[in-house]
């Protein structure tokens, strides 16, 4: 997607790619990062809804009416502390039911030169808890964008027994061009899990371009499905008898010296 | 380098590389994982010495001749348990000092189709450390070949201010084409730290061949310097200006939310 000011405008997008994924048979559709609104900073806390929300409803309807499991990227939650808001993940199954819900962990506060300079934490309440589902077909793992350089919470997704892990993102152009694939490979490769990556693209209001590519990584660590340099669906087949057996025979995940690392 | 069957062979060869190393002006050399010996698995024990031993003499030998750090990459020391060796990283100093050693933690027992069959545990013992050290330049980390899956280690010793990880290996060519480059750069990225990956390249004895591409990646995660596919001596220069400045404006190892993760 590429999301910009107009929140009416980028929940409409997301219903129709959504729309475009339930006919391409897809079992599970994942939005990205921020899909409601990517715009000006004094809108955010405007763009913010409580879960469940507006938007929340128009997601599980889309679930329920295509019978498929909807990750809704995330979206800006109205937080407790005062014009604060959550960067949350909600998750829907095929009968419409909310199954999941995740804050970001991680904010990006960084200042790369001119190139990338951002405050998440200025305006985002970070979420406290780690969120694993499971979906009959699979565990599902759920990380946000920073996320992504955080190993730590890749292996807790893994031992909770993750074999999928949804990792919706704003990466940018700047970072993203030599981050976002060698980063999502090793993520996929060291959890031998499958790694779904939707990505925001296009230039933002107020803020840095988006890179997009978004990304499906099976557990060897090969992408099977890359975005093009454009909005739309990617789709991919996740193929667990594939993934089982790399498990048992490269079983590292069980190889950890978990006693020996000073985390 | 290409070590096989001859350990006298191997250890000149090595010798021979630490010169050319030197002529280049270089503060540190690294070898590659099991220099001394890559070869029937009868001859393990025999290739292993006690640390200190012959070969280790050699090894602090050349570093003071040079005045340069040289990390052993790795070989083979006698255990205490019966038959059983430890793969061993030695480090000596530029006045030949012996200033690390480490023992690879994490044992390569896999069985990968009929790709590559091994069980490293059934000869060696795992080391019980995580081992870092300083040069005056920098604070280096150890770490061994399948060490590199477990990013819980390189945390750790990024946790130790660990700003150069060293891992020579003997990485497979059926693992190495899908996992090698794409690990080494995220350990980078996310570590922010130079990794420096002297590899072993050919067919070995009654073993899987090797995927050379020795590499140096810099703290952003760029790869500045990878051998051909030929035994040699490749090169690099590790900037710490541009290192702290990515720390700084990129500050994620501060960001990490270990109150949360569940190793």
């Amino acid at each position: 997607m590429d999301s910009k000011n107009d929140k009416q405008a980028n929940v409409e997008t997301a219903l129709s790619l959504l729309d475009k994924a339930a006919e391409t048979g897809a079992d599970m559709a994942a939005l990205p990062e921020m899909f409601t609104f990517m715009g000006d900073k004094e809108g955010y806390r405007t763009a913010a809804e409580e879960i469940p929300g507006s938007v929340t409803e128009k997601l599980s309807q889309k679930a329920s009416d295509h019978s498929m499991w909807v990750h809704g990227g995330s979206m800006f939650e109205i937080a407790k502390e005062d014009g604060k808001v959550h960067n949350t993940t909600v998750v829907f199954d095929p009968d419409g039911e909310q199954r999941a819900q995740y804050r970001k962990i991680h904010l990006f506060d960084v200042e790369i030169g001119d190139e990338v300079v951002t405050q998440e934490s200025a305006r985002v309440v970070p979420g406290e808890n780690i969120v694993t589902f499971d979906t009959g077909f699979a565990t599902a793992g759920l990380a946000i964008c920073y996320d992504l350089r955080f190993p730590e919470l890749f292996s807790s997704l893994a031992g909770e027994g993750a074999d999928v892990i949804i990792l919706p993102a704003a990466f940018t152009k700047h970072t993203g061009k030599d981050h976002w694939e060698s980063l999502l490979r090793a993520r996929a490769i060291e959890t031998q899990s499958y790694v779904i990556a939707p990505g925001q693209i296009g230039d933002k209001p107020n803020s840095v371009p988006s890179y997009g590519r978004s990304m499906v990584v099976d557990p060897w660590g090969n992408v099977i499905a890359k975005a093009s340099d454009s909005v739309g669906v990617i789709t991919a087949d996740l193929d667990f008898e594939y993934l089982d057996r790399i498990q048992q025979e490269l079983p590292s995940l069980e190889h950890k010296r978990k006693e020996l690392y000073r985390i």
